[in-house]
């Protein structure tokens, strides 16, 4: 066997053996196929799709492809939650609380910022003195006590897919459902936990902007899963619009912050309490949905959640006072209004333009080395269908760098749209898929 | 503009612009462009094709990534041909001295063996003491005197389509038309000639196996020569079974020299007079296919280009007596004949298949350092349509390594077929398309 003739075998719609995928994995491990083999193989992948085995063999190469997780002297189940990646998703921050608050255990491990969209790290970091990497012995001991831990990903988890999402994001071969499916699952399941909940977006804002292609890619990660006798839901959930109103590292924290103390937008609370629901029942800790729902509510409204969350950011060396003082947070120089010019009812509040927009003013990365300004961002007044008079805030702009604030304006201008008649409102969550 | 905007335009269908393939080329000469980039993109136009003008563009950037050959100095109109690559297809060497024994200018630059094709570069070594890479100074000497020079590609001509042809090579991206177009024309047309005669191979032996494909190839090559207002004969050859009785280098030569000295197989003859008589053509020597064909004759029954093939020999070093005395070229230790094992006509006799044979006895090369035999080969005594007795020999096995004779006779055995019903004649000559 020869990387050459596996490629050909892809480029020409063929269907691999295990064994290929597997020679091509372990030899792309150790050098054997190349960077410029694996490119092509990707684009032959990207072009001509996947079978839902071969979707599996290559998952099981990128979770073999290094260590897997060892949680079994933590007693109890163990659920993660991960998203396919949105503009102002701070789901992560509120449901890891609230599921340890009922009794789950989640080891949350999770990424950067991302091209337009944010990342949970680079949130978490706002809170000074939080560490996102905690050593494994350390990680271990913070889940035992506070029941969820949140960190970045170490070196020795699916390294196989780490560089190959490298390569991938520089070949134009990112937006492909096996190979999102093996890169997601191949990290999760070497967590080796109880449970999964994957929250698949859809629109704007997603890597996967159709239904169609969202409703896919859920299908693929609930088939894999299900082969591989890890327990699995899927919500796919809508990306059209931002999720809540802030948009931007410590403005999203304080949103969370804000939401375990118990004021929220109800679009976050609708997805937040969702996921977490799914999660606790995965983990055991009810039967129903209608059942973990209430305990949720719980959690919440007796401030255990905030309690939890108060106890992850003090375990994991962060600030714990920034729950009762948000102020604590990075704050910008500035916050400048952005006016609707007419009046009517928007129509337009598009997620990834309001995501370029905050990356513009320093929220995100553009190259790897960019260092990300945690203050900076958007906190929106409006969104979609809601009323609006002519001069009314649509938005405040939170900024350091004012040359960083004429490149975000015009991107800001075209994600909005104000219309006389309003448009009919999209669901928050489309679908739910489960393993 | 990034690589990785360029590579999903060509990953979508989309059709480039001549700058985004200018990109492309000088960034990957430039090494702005990365191997993984490139083999990104050879992938997506492998599946998703191009059109004839982004064809063209890649082939004008492949000819200007390195110097034009400068021939303004010798007098007369210079034509050259070239072959996409078959088993016995020794006409190269027969085809230059009839033209330029015809008064055309030959400036004729080859390759080495690929895979299961034989290399005019490696068949001309075997002539003891012959240079295929004489300087530039001294190649234009040769041309003058000689009328017809046989050399290798330098590294300053075309350096974009050798570097990416050693990437397609191991990327499963060589059967690519708008590639083959742009490779072969890259390198033609930095020659400057007034024109050229492409002989595009079709059947089992051939990199395009079906005829279909094989005149898309034709097609693609005439509309790049016409835009670029070079004078362009493609003539489609069969390659089912190899072309003449010899396979492997020492051995082919002495075919050339027992056609020149006129003793030749049919089918050579055929191929061999059509493309000289093209070249002619071309050459401005005559008018009409009948005047350019006669010439021909007259060159070669005249022993006017067994002259100039002496003259070639000498003129680049070689031991010219081989022409009265093929047995100083090398000769195996051993012959064994390959015999029949029942009566009828041979009705299948694989081009293909005999290629990799020839290479199993060492004609050829698996990898780049491999050292060829040049004794060694096929001396085919029956070809497609004749008739065999039980036992009667089907052709001389020429080898030196008992090893190697062992792979390479079940090769053998499955190239050829006999039965009692023979199978209708395939023509040699399949098509001419001319721009």
């Amino acid at each position: 066997m020869t990387p050459n003739q596996v490629i050909q075998r892809k480029r020409d719609g063929g269907v691999h053996t295990d064994e290929e995928i597997a020679f091509l994995i372990r030899g792309f491990m150790s050098s054997q196929v190349t960077d410029y083999h694996m490119s092509a193989w990707l684009m032959a992948v990207y072009i001509n799709g996947m079978t839902p085995r071969e979707t599996l063999a290559l998952t099981r190469e990128m979770r073999d492809s290094g260590d897997l997780l060892d949680l079994s002297s933590i007693p109890g189940k163990k659920v993660d939650k991960h998203s396919t990646g949105g503009v102002g998703d701070k789901t992560s921050m509120i449901v890891a609380p609230i599921a340890a608050a009922c009794g789950v255990t989640v080891p949350m491990i999770t990424g950067r910022a991302l091209g337009h969209t944010g990342g949970t790290l680079d949130k978490l970091e706002s809170i000074p003195g939080f560490n996102p990497l905690p050593s494994a012995e350390k990680a271990a001991a913070i889940l035992k006590r506070a029941g969820a831990v949140i960190m970045g990903q170490t070196d020795d988890l699916a390294p196989a897919d780490r560089r190959i999402y490298a390569l991938r994001d520089v070949t134009g071969t990112v937006e492909s459902i096996p190979l999102i499916t093996a890169s997601i699952l191949g990290k999760k399941l070497a967590e080796k936990t109880d449970g999964l909940v994957i929250d698949v977006k859809a629109g704007s804002g997603a890597f996967m902007p159709t239904m169609k292609r969202s409703r896919e890619l859920a299908r693929s990660i609930v088939d894999v899963c299900r082969a591989m006798k890890t327990r699995i839901v899927v919500v796919i959930t809508d990306m059209e619009q931002p999720l809540g109103c802030a948009i931007g590292n410590a403005l999203e924290i304080r949103e969370c912050i804000d939401f375990l103390n118990g004021k929220t937008p109800e679009d976050l609370e609708t997805v937040s309490l969702a996921l977490a629901a799914h999660m606790i029942r995965l983990g055991g800790r009810a039967k129903t949905m209608d059942q973990a729902s209430r305990l949720v509510y719980e959690a919440v409204s007796k401030g255990k959640a905030a309690d939890r969350f108060r106890q992850i950011i003090r375990e994991q060396d962060g600030d714990e006072r920034v729950m009762d003082n948000p102020d604590l947070l990075p704050k910008a120089a500035h916050i400048q209004e952005f006016h609707a010019r007419s009046r009517g009812f928007v129509t337009r509040c598009d997620a990834k333009l309001l995501g370029l927009a905050s990356n513009a003013l320093g929220a995100g990365r553009n190259k790897i080395e960019d260092v990300i300004d945690p203050a900076v961002g958007l906190y929106l007044k409006k969104k979609l269908g809601d009323r609006v008079t002519r001069g009314e805030t649509l938005c405040d702009i939170h900024w350091n760098d004012e040359k960083r604030l004429r490149d975000a304006v015009p991107l800001i201008e075209k994600a909005f749209e104000v219309k006389i008649r309003p448009v009919g409102r999209r669901p928050l969550i489309h679908a739910v898929l489960e393993g």
